[in-house]
C-alpha cells in the first residue's frame, strides 16, 4: 500500500499444503517483525481461503485473515464464512499479503479488486465513513456479478481495537459474516483499505489431485454431518424439530450453557441469566414461526441458511421484525446473543438483535463490543439490563467526535481500564466469549494458553465438557485439562486451515466416518497424507513462537485475577487450574 | 484496609538504612506478588520519608510512595516535597504499608490519621468526590495543627491511571505537591483512602548517629548549593538575576530545551515550539514582577519558595492573576508547563496554568494528563493549540458520567489506544516527559530501561547532555549512553532514598564539596559508610527483578516505533540507539 502497487507470486512449493490459518500464521510468523506496531507500516494483513474452499467438500468455504493483532499484540488468525473464500479459490488465489501503508497524512481510502489474473487498487473514498449495510448494497450495485467482499467499517477505519473484518452474506448485502476477533479490522483500516472485492467471473473450481479419495471423503463427511444430532436435520417422534444447529442455530447453546451455570451474566458476575430463554435460539425460532404465520406462510421449523456456498449445516438464523417480515439481523449467533444479551443483563430479543445489527453496520466484533459495553456498565456509564441505553451508546459510534463512541469501539481492556474496572475478562487483551472458565475449566485452559488470546474457537473443549463425545462427558470441574485443551487446539488449527467449519468437530469426534471423511478430503485434495495433530501443532508452534518474540511470557498465559478469587454462582466456584497445568499445554514449545 | 485495622512494627535492623525509595521498593519487591492486579486487594501502598527528612540537612524532606503501578504493571516509586515526610520523621515513622481493600461494594471512604504513637482509620465520606483545593482547606480546618496531607483526588477515587498522589504545599492548602507518576493515586483510591494526615505534635527531630560528620556534611552541601549557578541565588554584574532554579524555577528549562531542539511539541511532532518563551520560567517571572508592581510592591526577582521545610533551593514559583494578585497555580513546573503547554501547542500562560490548576484539583499527574490530552488532539477530539478546548475537556472530569472526562484521566496509552493513535509516547505504559529522546539520546536510554517506565527523574542524563558537568557536555547525539544512564539511574535511586531533592545533582556533580556533603550527611546520620552506587544498584536490581517476575522482558525496554522511524525537526533525527546498547544498562541483572 506504500506505493499502491501489487505483484503476483507463484505459490512456493513449500507452502503447497498451507492454506487458511496455516497460510496466514506462517506468513505473519515469517514476514512480520513481532515487535512492530500493529497499526503502522510494518504489520501485514494476510488473507487466505481454506484449502478446500471452492471444492465440493461440504461446509469447507471458510476464509482466514491474519496479522499482528492490535488487540493482543500477538499473532492473530480469525475466520468466517461468506463468499470470498469460494471466489478466491475459483480464481486460484491461495493468499493475499497486504504490506505497507499509504503515505502519512493521506485522507484517501482504497479498495482492492481481485479478478481472474487481475488485481486493481482503486481509490474508493465514497466507500468510507458509511454504514456497512449501505456499503455492501453500493458495492453489489457497482459490481453486479455479486462478488465476495471483506473489509472494515467505521470502527476499523478509525483504528479501533474492537473492529472486526466483515464479510458479506451469500445471498444478500448484509454484513453478517465476521472474522471478528483480534481487531484485525483496524489493521485493514491502518492500510486505508475499506474493501477487498473478489469476483470469480471466468474462474474454475479447484480440482483435487486424488479425485476418488476426495469424493469418497466428502460423501462420508456429508452423510455424517447430516446424521449427527448437532449438525443434521432431525425431528422427534411427533415431527417437531429438536436439537441441532440447523433448527436453532448456534444460539441453541444459550439455554444449555445457562443450565450448566456457565453463562457469564452481567459482566461475569453470575453463571445464570434469568432471561436467557428469551434471547435463546428457541426464542428466535418461535419468532420466525410467528412472523411467517403473520405473512401467511407456515414454517416447517427449518429456516437455517448457510454462511458459505456448499455448507450442509446451514446453521444461520434470522431475527425478523414481526410486523414487516424483514430481517432485523442475520444471523444472531450464540456468542453475539450472549455478549450483547446475557452479559449485559439484557433479555429483550429485539434489543439484542438491534445491538448486533449496529455492530454489523459499524464493523465491530460482537464479542469484544459486548464485553466493552459490560465495562461501561461496571464503570457506571450505563446500567446492566438497559437495552435502550446500550443501543444509544452504540449509536454514538456514528459520531466520530463522540468520546463515548470511541470508547465503545476500543475493546474491553482499554475501555475497562479507562473506567477503572478491575474485573476485565481478557487474556492477552482479548475478551472472553460465552463460557465462564470457573464453571468449565477446560475452556479456561484454552483462554489462558491459546496464542490467540481469550478465544473459545481456538480449542473448543466445551464439546467434551458439556456436549460430550461418543456419549462420554469430561467433568467440567476437573482441573487436569492441559491435554484436552492441547488436543483441541491442535485439531482446530488443522481445521482452520482446511476451510472446514469448526462445527464439523461434533461429527468428527463422535463418528469415525466423519473424521475419515475430513482427512480423506484433505489428503485427496493434496494427493498426500497429512497428520492432523502434527499439522496443527506445527501451526501452534509458529504462533506461540511469534508471541514469544513479541515479548510474551508464561505470565501472559493466565486468567485475570478475579476469576481466581471471586466464586461464580450458582456453583460458587473459582478457576482453580494451577499454573503448572496451564504451562503443560505448550511445554514442548 | 480489609478489616480497617492497623498494627505497629519496629523497624527491623536489616531495614535500618532503607528509607524513601529504598524502603518502598524493598517492601513492594518483597511483599507484593508481581503478577497481582494493581487495583485489587493484593497490591500494597507504601509510604516512606527519605532518610534525612526532618533533619537539618538542606533540601532533604522528600517523601516516597510506592506500589505496583496500574499504569506500567511494574514496580513504582514516586516522590514529592510537601510537609508529610518531615511530619512522619518527627513522629518516628520510617514507613507506612497499606494492605488489603475494604469489603467489596462498600461506598465508604477513609482517611488515615497519624500522630505520635497513634494511628486511626477514620470514615471520611465528606472528603471524597470534592476538589482538592476544597479538601485541603477542609482538612486544615478539621486539624488546625496544619498537618501534612497526601492522598488522591477524584481521578484516583475512580481508579484512573492518570491519578497522582497529591501532597499539600507547606504554607497553604494548595494541592501543589505531586508524587504524580505511575497512577499511584489510583492504588490509594482502590483502598478507599482519600487522605493520609500526618500530625507531628509532640514529635522530635531525628538525631544523626555521628552528629559531627553530619553537621559538617550539611554545611558543605548547603554552601555548595548556594554557590552553584543552577541552585544558588545569583545576580549578574548589573544586579539582575540570572539563571538558576531560584530565579526562574524548573521552568527555566522551557527556553533551554527549546533552543536545543528537544522540546517535544504538539504530541512529539516537532522539537521546537514557536510560543515556548510565552510559557517559560522567564515569562512567569515577568508576570510575577508585573503583578507585584500592580499591587505596589517591587519584586527583587526572587520569588521562589520551598516545596518542603528546610529546602535552600526554594525553586517553586507561583503563577498569579495580574488583577487580583492571587495565585492561579503554584508551582508551575517545567514538566507541567511543557506537558500542558508546548506538548499541546498551547502558548497562553494562563491557559497552561489553568490546566495545571485543574490537574491539581482533580488529582491528576500533569505529565500523564498532558500526554493524554495530546492523544485526544491526535485522535481528533480536540485541536492542537486549543487551550480553551483542553480546559473544557479537563473540566469534564468533574462529571463522573462523562466518557470524555474518564478518557482524560486514563493515561496516554489507554486514551491513545481508545482513539486509534499510533504515536503514543510511552514506555511500559508511562508517558514521556519534556525531553525528546531523538534529540537527546541518553534520556531515551533512561526512558527505555528504567524500571519505572518513561521517566526523566529516573536517570536525568540531561544534566550531562545539555547542562554539562564541570564544564564538559556529553554529545546529546552520541549513541553510547548505557554507562551514563546506568550511573545516573543508580545515583538517583540513592538520592531518592535519602530525602534529598534530585536537584542537588547539579552541585554534587560539579562540586566535590557538594558530593562530599551529601555522603557525609547520609553516613553521619546512619553512623556507617554507604557506597552510593552499590546502594543505588541494589535498589534498581530489586525493581528490575520485580518487573521480570511481573512478566517484563527486554522487549519492554524499547521506545515506541515512531521514535525510530519519524525524524523530529529541527534536527531531523530519529532515535538510533541500538537495542544492544539499551540492554547493556542492566546487563548484570
Amino acid at each position: 500500500m506504500s506505493d499502491l502497487s501489487h505483484k503476483w507470486e507463484e505459490l512456493p512449493s513449500k507452502y503447497e499444503s498451507l492454506a487458511g490459518r496455516a497460510f496466514t500464521s506462517t506468513i505473519v510468523a515469517e514476514e512480520v517483525d513481532p515487535t512492530c506496531h500493529p497499526l503502522r507500516e510494518f504489520n501485514k494483513f494476510v488473507v487466505s481461503p481454506g484449502l478446500l474452499a471452492g471444492t465440493f467438500a461440504p461446509s469447507s468455504g471458510r476464509l482466514s485473515v491474519g496479522g499482528k493483532s492490535p488487540l493482543t499484540g500477538g499473532i492473530k488468525e480469525a475466520n468466517a464464512g461468506g463468499l470470498t473464500a469460494t471466489k478466491l479459490a475459483f480464481i486460484n488465489i491461495r493468499g493475499i499479503i497486504i504490506e505497507g501503508i499509504p503515505s502519512a497524512g493521506t485522507k484517501d481510502w482504497y479498495s482492492i479488486l481481485l479478478r481472474k489474473d487481475k488485481c486493481e487498487i482503486i481509490k474508493t473514498n465514497d466507500y468510507a465513513g458509511i454504514g456497512l449495510y449501505d456499503l455492501l448494497t453500493k458495492i453489489w450495485k457497482d459490481y453486479p456479478s455479486k462478488p465476495g467482499i471483506i473489509g472494515c467499517g467505521m470502527a476499523g477505519q478509525r483504528l479501533s481495537k474492537g473492529a472486526g473484518v466483515f464479510g458479506n452474506n451469500i445471498e444478500n448485502t448484509d454484513p453478517g459474516r465476521y472474522a471478528g476477533r483480534g481487531g484485525l479490522g483496524a489493521v485493514l483500516g491502518s492500510k486505508r483499505i475499506v474493501a477487498i472485492i473478489s469476483d470469480d467471473t471466468g474462474g474454475t473450481r479447484p480440482e483435487p489431485k486424488d479425485k476418488e479419495k476426495f469424493d469418497n471423503g466428502r460423501k462420508k463427511l456429508r452423510d455424517a454431518l447430516n446424521e449427527h444430532p448437532v449438525t443434521g436435520r432431525l425431528k422427534d417422534a411427533e415431527g417437531n424439530p429438536f436439537g441441532g444447529l440447523k433448527n436453532f442455530g448456534t444460539n441453541i447453546l444459550q439455554n444449555i450453557i445457562n443450565e450448566a451455570g456457565a453463562l457469564p451474566t452481567k459482566g461475569f458476575k453470575e453463571g445464570r441469566f434469568e432471561h436467557a430463554a428469551k434471547i435463546s435460539g428457541e426464542a428466535v425460532h418461535e419468532l420466525v414461526d410467528k412472523t411467517l404465520e403473520n405473512f401467511g406462510e407456515k414454517s416447517e421449523g427449518i429456516y437455517g441458511h448457510p454462511c458459505h456456498p456448499g455448507c450442509v449445516m446451514a446453521c444461520s438464523n434470522v431475527v425478523p421484525y414481526e410486523k414487516t417480515g424483514k430481517a432485523q439481523v442475520s444471523p444472531l449467533e450464540y456468542e453475539s446473543a450472549w455478549a450483547l444479551g446475557s452479559n449485559l443483563g439484557i433479555g429483550v430479543l429485539h434489543d439484542v438483535a438491534e445491538l448486533n445489527r449496529l455492530c454489523n453496520d459499524l464493523g465491530l466484533d460482537t464479542i469484544e463490543t459486548g464485553n466493552t459495553l459490560a465495562m461501561l456498565m461496571q464503570g457506571g456509564l450505563l446500567k446492566f439490563g438497559d437495552g435502550k441505553g446500550a443501543i444509544e451508546a452504540l449509536k454514538q459510534v456514528y459520531d466520530e467526535n463522540s468520546a463515548l463512541g470511541r470508547l465503545v469501539c476500543s475493546g474491553a481492556l482499554t475501555a475497562g481500564q479507562a473506567l477503572g474496572v478491575t474485573r476485565i475478562p481478557v487474556v492477552k487483551g482479548q475478551s472472553f466469549p460465552a463460557y465462564d472458565p470457573r464453571a468449565i475449566s477446560g475452556i479456561g485452559v484454552t483462554y489462558a494458553t491459546s496464542p490467540m488470546g481469550g478465544d473459545h474457537t481456538a480449542g473448543y473443549t466445551i464439546a467434551a465438557e458439556i456436549l460430550g463425545i461418543k456419549g462420554e462427558r469430561e467433568d467440567p470441574r476437573k482441573l487436569e485439562k492441559s491435554d484436552l485443551s492441547r488436543a483441541f487446539q491442535a485439531t482446530t488449527a488443522y481445521i482452520d486451515s482446511t476451510g472446514y467449519c469448526l462445527f464439523i468437530a461434533f461429527c468428527i469426534l463422535d463418528m469415525d466416518e466423519g473424521f475419515g471423511g475430513m482427512t480423506d478430503t484433505v489428503n485427496g485434495f493434496l494427493g498426500k497424507e497429512i497428520d492432523v495433530t502434527e499439522y496443527g501443532m506445527n501451526i501452534l508452534k509458529k504462533e506461540y513462537d511469534f508471541n514469544r518474540r513479541a515479548g510474551f511470557t508464561k505470565k501472559d498465559d493466565r486468567l485475570p485475577e478475579f476469576f481466581y478469587k471471586e466464586p461464580i454462582p450458582p456453583h460458587n466456584v473459582t478457576f482453580d487450574v494451577p499454573n503448572e497445568e496451564l504451562d503443560k499445554v505448550f511445554k514442548d514449545f
